[in-house]
């Protein structure tokens, strides 16, 4: 019988949620929703289902140091830093080695470490039967999520005909996965019904991973091979790692496996999801006051509406006659921006890394 | 020949410029223009016209400290706290005992602490003018400045036929002095160029005061009695003004004197003044960039025009997204408000002094 592991994709710049996420404290380290930071209420909500000792975290080096620390109950050797980010297929092509290091047979869930899902039972519900899928067949199980409404950021996934039922959950085949669409094409996704959301959330064992690498990316599974060397022999990946990185090109693995594999299967979710991709999205995971407004440490709105005003450190911020703005201030920096502008923080990002002296604010 | 005085009012509640200003250093203690506290550059101001032993500097008990850091070169009796703040009849009272007790037929002028006044020669000229007119008979002469818009925060000064010429300025007589208007009536005063803004700067000598008050406001003639036979007696008179400030109601030497005098008059200032009442008005004394933004210390726009963004201590705030808004970050309190709404401040100042230990930020 082969085990379930779970391996916890924490990596990302830190730009939109900045000034409280920064290069070395991306949101995934942040208590963006709730009081802990996300990726420890990843790990919390996944580990009725899979083991700490069977549960790894792949992030980068720059953020490592902050990752161990929010993962205490995980072996220290499930913590891999890659030498930087070249998107999500090297981490996939790594997943692989490191499970199939522990059972060659192994089925694994990638999973994001950054999204809200407030229903942890029916998402738990969800992961066991993906897993049951993933390890009846060789099937790549993706979970999609039901869309709520025409988002341009996220790819998507067309549905088939039914496939299985396993648990009760019912799945179905996939006839594409398509990249982030236009307005329109989204509005059309949206109304059809066959579409779903790709969050981020594979479930799949190492041989059927191996195989799709070598049948559509055969760089990658070659590129690895050092990686199973080193584990073989039970020795570190950090060297083998910096060797590979420098030659492997950005690739997701949307684009580098499932848009070219025959053998992907959906299971679309039974519970809410929120990826909280920017300032705005936090408001509707917050206490609001009468008027709206998300206010967090010391914030005061007087004559204003539908603000998020966070203020850290005992620093008081006011904002006077405002609606629907993003204030957030940290101990060196603090951002003012229109809820309705939150989508181009990285403007801001780029304009401080032109500053002299202005990285230290990033 | 009577010795010429000046008689500096650095008062204040520090609201307006919240949160740079506060109760302890409003105003007149920053360097709201230019790179000076504006108490320092109006001592700066006066300097060629009255000599440092002959300028007195009245302010507040709170306050007294900070102005005397401010004022290195004023002999240090010549700094007077007012217990706390009664409106300025008391602050002219006081002022005619000081001025008294040094040359009993002395002159002097009444000028506030915290107005822009960009000509210091031409506001010098028309000092001494108006020092030449208060020598010259029993007359309270006050500047009057030219209104350049309907404003409906300054009293106005109804100025009547040709009185006298003094150093080649032209006085006038006073008819009445108005209190605030309107703005309809406001909008009359402008277009007849009958009126000028009060702008609270006084030339006279002591015994015209002094009879002033005897005529129209006895109980303020004898309350200031115990101050004038301290300072006879050289000694300090704190003691004696712990007594009478809280016997005294809140009064204007606008109200209490000038608005029933009929021997005051007018000299039509020939110099540009502004009172820089709030935030708004800072943006027209600064170096803005090219979108019409006015930022200090480490403040960043982007995609914004006719901001205000000050902030201090190495703190970056960066706005992204909004026009016209004044964004001030201090060590420990940061102010979001559009300018239309900055004369609304005191709402904001009102909210944190209900708040527990809210008064930390005031």
């Amino acid at each position: 019988m082969p085990q379930h592991f779970a391996v916890i994709i924490a990596g990302g710049k830190g730009e939109r949620f900045w000034p409280q996420s920064r290069e070395r404290r991306p949101k995934h380290l942040l208590p963006i929703v709730g009081k802990k930071p996300m990726l420890a209420r990843t790990l919390d909500r996944i580990r009725p289902v899979v083991p700490a000792k069977n549960t790894f975290v792949i992030t980068s080096a720059a953020q490592e140091k902050a990752v161990r620390q929010v993962c205490p109950k995980l072996p220290g050797a499930n913590i891999i830093a890659e030498p930087f980010g070249r998107d999500t297929a090297p981490a996939v092509a790594l997943a692989a080695a490191l499970v199939g290091a522990r059972d060659p047979r192994g089925v694994f869930a990638m999973l994001p470490a950054d999204h809200v899902i407030p229903d942890a039972k029916a998402y738990r519900r969800d992961l066991r039967a993906a897993f049951a899928a993933a390890s009846a067949g060789p099937v790549m199980v993706t979970i999609g999520i039901k869309p709520t409404h025409p988002e341009t950021g996220f790819g998507y996934i067309h549905m088939g005909g039914a496939w299985r039922e396993f648990d009760g959950a019912k799945f179905a085949r996939v006839k594409q996965f398509k990249e982030k669409p236009a307005l329109d094409l989204a509005r059309h996704y949206v109304a059809s019904g066959e579409y779903a959301w790709n969050a981020g959330m594979f479930v799949w064992s190492v041989p059927v991973v191996q195989t799709a690498f070598e049948k559509h990316a055969p760089a990658y599974a070659a590129a690895f091979e050092p990686v199973r060397k080193a584990l073989a022999k039970r020795k570190p990946v950090g060297v083998a790692l910096k060797k590979i990185y420098p030659k492997l090109d950005r690739l997701s693995v949307d684009y580098a496996l499932l848009e070219k594999a025959d053998n992907v299967v959906v299971l679309p979710a039974s519970f809410k999801w929120d990826d909280v991709g920017s300032w705005p999205a936090v408001q509707g995971h917050c206490a609001l006051d009468a008027d709206g407004n998300a206010l967090r440490g010391d914030a005061l709105v007087v004559q204003g509406r539908g603000n998020i005003v966070f203020s850290e450190g005992g620093h008081l911020t006011a904002v006077l006659g405002l609606d629907d703005v993003v204030v957030v201030h940290t101990k060196d920096a603090t951002l003012v921006v229109p809820k309705s502008k939150a989508q181009e923080i990285k403007k801001v990002i780029a304009k401080i890394g032109a500053l002299k002296n202005g990285k230290k604010w990033l």
